[in-house]
């Protein structure tokens, strides 16, 4: 990542005896670079719910030093696992990185232990897809929904890390940002890639299947909230409409897929828990309400992708087909 | 149309000595409702490129006046026709009212015809239309994209009609509506269910695909800018997205077609001119700039529905399919 002060990543200890984290306030970016310190159980809990940290690898990671620093406070290992447990419904990566914690011996070096393999994860993941954007002849036009860069792990970002890496070995590649309404995500999604100097475009979440009619998008690559072991791809709410315009366009469709974000308990995405958040998010627009009083708000936040719609999956062992995810991951095939 | 005061239409005239129009100053709403007097041809045309006014329809209607007020004011037909041409260039409805000001004799009197036949199109084709949410057992679920309703035509709407008829007939509608980035005309159609009592909820434009997803959308209609001969259907940005979710999920996809947003000079939608509008509109979001300033933004305002995704069009002479244009305005096969 590349933000300016002393901090190289969006979650940090000070130093080995630090029983809290310093995490990067993404409730405040684009607009203002701030750190917030979580000290508690109760500021990992709130911190996840109300988004001032996000992202699925980061929620997992954040939950992890959660229960460490619940533990530090004296709160039982139980008490720490139900309420981070009961913070945000989709991401799996938060019941893994729970379930790896319910199993530590000691809490904190477990928790750095998941925040160094997930930017370890997150570099294999842009090693792998790199492939896809340098392949391109010419320039690499890439559409990417939400944000999966850094601001969404540790460190590379899921959907972002092969653009960061097929940029510094030299590809020319400019992306297409979705909005992503409600929450703009996008917007840090282009905040990111100003900071690296990666050309991109902010457009409207209606506008891209425009574009791909027009071929002016050679590839999609988003990141996933989850992930089913037979490759059903849940993600922000309009990955889907991306996916059905890719698939309509021949346009190749990916979704960035960290192991730890794969739910080998579900075949089917439809059982996949759709978070509902406040309506609020749409109403309000820059704190101004702009939704008239008298109508009602809906806000699912996440849909799912069938696994015809995904041209591949890029994981930290290499990219594969939605079916062969359990080939690549012999040891949860069932 | 409801709106409290006098004024019945979203466009008239004092009587008939008034050598201007009144319109509903669509730039203020939802928030406020006030009119606007267009005395000039500059004011017409200030009132269409910067949509204080807007819809195909009501674009067509406001120029047709622009062209007798400029008569009016001294000015000639040509360079009348030759600025309120210039304004904007995806409806189509723009250069058909302005070739039927070119032929007129008496230019108030045509403009005031076309201004009636507007009402008597939306009419009919909420008539038509009407079937099509009858015919639903239970709540009749319908999604909408951007404001094809009153306020884009003289009265009642082309998506919205059937809408209004079939509510007043007593079937119980709810209708989902898209916000529509970026410039959020969902929130006047919200705005005008309102006013009605229509039930409806507002969501994210991403949303619609997961709605389709969970059967929660019974049927989809939406207007047009310009529809060809054959059926490709030019509408708001993002309306291609939510046809290729009606279509992955079996729910039936209409536009309201009044004859008017007919192009019968074109057979395919891919060459209907798309207009690309300042990024500002996707930059600031209730006045703040929330698109970080090193990012650049692009905005096409309109996209192509093929014909193929479309399950029918409602007319003002009934429903047909998008090959069956040609049969129900046999005047203008080829």
């Amino acid at each position: 990542m590349k933000v300016e002060g002393a901090w190289r990543r969006t979650i940090e200890r000070d130093g080995p005896n630090d029983i809290g984290v310093r995490v990067l306030d993404q409730a405040r970016l684009p607009y203002a670079v701030e750190w917030l310190r979580l000290a508690t159980l109760e500021d990992c809990a709130r911190a996840i719910r109300d988004m001032h940290i996000r992202g699925a690898p980061l929620i997992g990671v954040t939950a992890a030093y959660g229960v460490a620093i619940a533990l530090a406070e004296g709160k039982s290992l139980d008490e720490a696992i139900r309420v981070l447990g009961a913070t945000r419904p989709t991401a799996i990566n938060l019941r893994w990185a729970l379930e790896r914690m319910r199993r530590a011996d000691d809490a904190f070096a477990e928790a750095d232990r998941i925040c160094e393999e997930d930017v370890a994860l997150c570099s294999a993941i842009g090693e792998h897809g790199k492939a896809l954007l340098s392949a391109k002849s010419g320039r690499a036009r890439v559409l990417t929904h939400c944000n999966a860069g850094w601001l969404a792990t540790v460190d590379w970002g899921t959907a972002l890390a092969p653009i960061y890496k097929a940029h510094e070995a030299g590809v020319d590649v400019h992306v297409w940002v979705d909005e992503t309404r409600p929450r703009n995500q996008g917007l840090l999604t282009a905040w990111e890639l100003a900071q690296h100097g990666v050309p991109h475009t902010v457009i409207a979440d209606n506008a891209g299947g425009h574009l791909m009619q027009k071929g002016e998008v050679d590839l999609c690559i988003v990141g996933t909230d989850r992930t089913t072991r037979l490759g059903d791809v849940c993600n922000k709410i309009g990955t889907y409409l991306k996916a059905l315009a890719a698939h309509d366009n021949g346009v190749p469709f990916y979704a960035a897929v960290p192991s730890p974000s794969i739910d080998w308990t579900l075949d089917d995405g439809a059982a996949i828990p759709i978070e509902e958040r406040s309506g609020d998010e749409v109403r309000f627009i820059a704190g101004r309400e702009v939704v008239p009083a008298a109508s009602p708000v809906a806000n699912p936040a996440f849909d799912v992708t069938p696994r015809r719609l995904m041209t591949g999956l890029v994981t930290e062992r290499g990219v594969t087909t939605p079916d062969g995810l359990r080939v690549l991951f012999p040891e949860h095939a069932r």
